[in-house]
């Protein structure tokens, strides 16, 4: 598995993806019905952002992330991002590859800690994953994502430094 | 002190209190650059958000607030709102008003609850009104605001249920 910086060319591969993962109703509060541009300006966003993909050998795009600034002005020194594993390439260790390389960046680019404003609480793969790699829970803000599943759930805000 | 639905005209009123407040650097993570059709594309939000002004007998605009869903998708049955009160009516209930009328008007249209995102604080006026209305905090995400007067502090994470 590589990454690269996503280009416009792959949104054809990464709306498919984002439209999947925001329909099953689990992760993303994201409207469902965007339309591939909707989803360019969504996801897709340009500098200061930065948006990347995790290939495999064959090219094929396995998972995607972004990450940027949390807020602009007096802000903008913290950094946040967001992550979306193809369904079909769950369990390889993609969303690691993907934030280890974002938490990389981001210390790079020199923000001072990555917030996370809304981890599904139930999400628990994401939750553990961000946890090892050293963010905390600072509190869950209870019945704001209505899961397909579980109905009313609480979102994380979870939040590391850097550097 | 009036409320009304603000419109297309009041943005010339609305911009320049809005710049003021953002330059002040105490309260708001905007950009201090933005033009008045940027000032309207991030305060006077189209349904199913909403941009209220509070106006004295003569027409002068006192103060604006926004409220909208915190989140689009299956995170849309939570409310926002931000508040500016021009600094030349500080002090006068401007913002207890506005707050009231939002507070309506959110539990009116059926959300469940009303979420601040980012209140710094060093606001103490602000946190100490939210916490009379209701709110509590949830967190103090640490350093995340650079405010003007006193360096890194934090931004606290607000919340009532409605209804």
């Amino acid at each position: 598995m590589q990454i690269r910086d996503a280009k416009p060319a792959d949104l054809p591969v990464i709306a498919p993806i984002f439209r999947e993962i925001v329909a099953d109703g689990e992760t993303y509060a994201y409207p469902e019905d965007l339309t591939d541009a909707q989803i360019a300006a969504a996801w897709m966003e340009p500098p200061p952002a930065r948006c990347i993909v995790a290939y495999a050998a064959d090219g094929t795009i396995l998972g995607t992330a972004k990450a940027g600034p949390n807020r602009p002005g007096r802000g903008d020194h913290i950094a946040t991002a967001s992550f979306m594993v193809s369904p079909t390439a769950q369990g390889q260790g993609v969303g690691r590859a993907l934030a280890e390389e974002v938490l990389r960046w981001a210390t790079d680019q020199g923000y001072a800690a990555m917030q996370f404003n809304a981890v599904v609480e139930t999400n628990m793969g994401a939750v553990a994953l961000w946890e090892q790699l050293g963010f905390r829970i600072l509190t869950t803000v209870p019945g704001t994502f209505r899961s397909r599943h579980h109905g009313p759930v609480g979102l994380h805000v979870m939040f590391r430094e850097l550097g």
